[in-house]
């Protein structure tokens, strides 16, 4: 009897701030099973926050903070030369105030997942991985912590594990891998797969073969239990329904990553 | 055998931001029991919040969050016309912030006291002040309110007592008071009372015969059993110093909030 | 000989911050002949400020400051209580910033007008219209400055005149108005025309008869050079193309604010 | 007959925000010729800028621009991955923005100096250097501009120069110096000079024999224009006073960096 393969499905969501509203949240929400929620630093304010946590539970969507360095005018997506002790500490503020959101609409905060460039930051230098580490395993060491599938999250799953924390590796399908393993920068060409079947295929071969095609046409090793979508990104919401769909029409299972550790 | 009379003496500390450091919290926090600390929102950072937490617990001092308006340009001392939906949020998101540089530092949240124009926008507004306490009774219903003395703060103690908080009420022996029971604006002349002896004799008159005399030489009725000296402003530890050794020369007593409520 | 009337269009555009993208600027600024740009401080930064005056330029828009209150989480649409001082020091900073991003693109800034509720502020207090104007006349007399048409208007445009300054006056099309002529508070059921049609028979009727209806049925008096749309409410495209053909439909001619002075 | 040597003594000031006030800039400003003016987006705000470019104006001090990354939490201090393009709307922004409050004070702008990290930055990349000088010279190619002294500042000079803009090098005597030329990173011990007859004996040396000692015990090369003290450093106004005093008494002679191209 075979055991069918089963992944979350998270998305980064609640990017609004005040007036300024972006994203197909709602939309997006109803295909996914874990919704990383911006925490008013780089996207999000109270209020959208509130209103995020109650869309993730009207949807039954476990919910994570998604921690961010101070830059609001650039979406977090600019590495800033901080320190360890600065970042430890800009993670346990937002942990802190997401959580209280979450505990007033009486739902559990499932997991972490650093935003934007604050994740790159994590995978490319292990002070600040463990920096972000330290946060969570203080604040709740029963958080999932979200890593990046391939090698180059290696070392940041290691560390994460290290200091017992449960961790899901994630794979982006609307994003291109560089032959390196990294993700190609938002700056340049190519970097967004746009085609919501191409990324369909892409989650399926990363699942099935734990490979995926870089942007000088070889492979790498993927081992990924969660897939991202941006809900701000362009078509975010068809882009999640033909993943889900697709996926779930060639067997894959779609739950929460709290229950794949 | 009579019993000693008992205070709590608090401060607004924690205001610094980034590299501008102000206040004498070092200081002024070796002469009081609780520390009403900054959020980050009118002023403090995550760092400063949790260097102030670590200070207050060096000298085993409560500790409470100053939740504030976002405006941090203005220090939080000018009103806002937000909704209380708006309020409630913002109250929210800074108490959990706070809850978590205290948990990962062992020691307890014991109180809320707004800060600034937030506090003054409460006494002025029941649905201000319902708002905030909302936000305080479902985070944490054992979480001491702090109040403001006098008439002017009948309201606000009420909503808050209605809805279960334990209340302490707060007087300011730093600040001129008007006749109608409010203080006299920092934008006006006069609002200070500068000279730590004559306010701690405005304490002991408050203390021991409930009373204040306001900017026009007429006095009004206080109960208080709370003290506050803001620590950002010039001569604060010299203010506190003085005060907590006048006081004990009285025979009052200090203990933390905690203890009359 | 009859002579054809002749209008100002202007919208509100610019009001993105970095990657939060709102407003239908592209397509409502083929439609205006002024357009007043979001300064950084309730909405644009530098680089939309950049690329929305570019637009203006490319569609042959007159180009205005939209300066407001430090406040992009309410995207500048609460009142705060800033002094004149702090007021005219805030227009001051976003003049000079606006002016030097039409400098270097070769386009001369025309006039000014107030922000969301630095405007309505600046309606109900002779004090802070006075301190916006202060720095209008200071940095540079000869820009137009827009002011609220009908009675409520009258005071900010008298003193807007005695300081030398040429005003036009302004008519909301897509906003309901009070029976005492302000706008009816966003907060409020009903503040919004949104039906395109019935707003150009506003508009037509302001501009023909001097009346708009109220939200109580009365009419009240209009005397308007000028008609707004916000670029950044939905539907912001269709009701400026409506408003536009409408209007030409029934012989108003369309002219930019600087030739009406 | 000898020429008497003339420099320029540079501070930079107006670093305070809002109700955080910090530095020493009434006592720094009387020593000085030149002042480098925040701008608002790692210190100062309109209020503060205007009340140093009175108090400049008092003293008799030059004004210039001291424009920075969008990073107030940090004091501008951290790297940020920013764009040239950013980095040249930013710049810009902040330059108009100085240049209005300049102006309704009947001051002439004199300068412009790149303040903390987004000096260091246009110091290393010549795209970022290109970035900020193609903003000075397109708002006005007279603005002197101040680049670092020594090889690593040759970079940033010749762009400057390239473009048509007049350079002044500027040396710090209250830092210490690497062999490489660079300074001394604030986050490493020994990074300040905190004795002012250290400082003024680095001076000394710098100006009369172009060089300085570095934190290896080598000499490196130093052709300096202009020297820098920081107001908001601890000392500054002792600092300043003694620099003066001892460089006077050593027969060199203070003028404004404007007089120096």
């Amino acid at each position: 009897m075979s055991t069918q393969k089963k992944i979350d499905f998270c998305s980064d969501v609640g990017g609004s701030f005040g007036k300024h509203i972006i994203g197909e949240d709602e939309e997006v929400i109803q295909y996914i099973t874990s919704a990383n929620i911006d925490c008013g630093w780089h996207g999000g304010d109270p209020i959208i926050m509130n209103k995020t946590v109650q869309l993730a539970k009207k949807y039954h969507v476990s919910v994570g903070a998604h921690p961010s360095l101070p830059d609001l005018l650039g979406f977090g997506q600019r590495n800033m030369e901080c320190s360890a002790f600065e970042i430890y500490n800009y993670v346990l503020y937002q942990l802190g105030a997401f959580n209280a959101i979450c505990y007033v609409n009486d739902i559990k905060q499932s997991h972490v997942k650093l935003a934007a460039n604050l994740y790159h930051m994590a995978i490319a230098s292990e002070d600040i991985a463990k920096a972000c580490i330290d946060a969570v395993v203080q604040f709740d060491p029963k958080l999932v912590f979200v890593t990046f599938a391939g090698e180059k999250g290696n070392a940041m799953t290691e560390i994460a594990k290290k200091n017992g924390l449960a961790v899901v590796r994630e794979f982006f399908p609307d994003r291109a891998y560089a032959p390196n393993g990294t993700l190609v920068s938002r700056q340049l060409e190519g970097s967004l797969v746009s085609d919501p079947l191409e990324a369909s295929d892409r989650v399926l071969r990363a699942i099935e073969d734990n490979k995926v095609k870089t942007n000088d046409g070889t492979d790498i090793f993927i081992d990924a239990q969660t897939i991202c979508v941006h809900s701000w990104q362009e078509g975010a919401g068809k882009m999640a329904a033909t993943i889900r769909s697709e996926l779930e029409r060639h067997g894959i299972a779609f739950t929460s990553m709290i229950n794949l550790v």
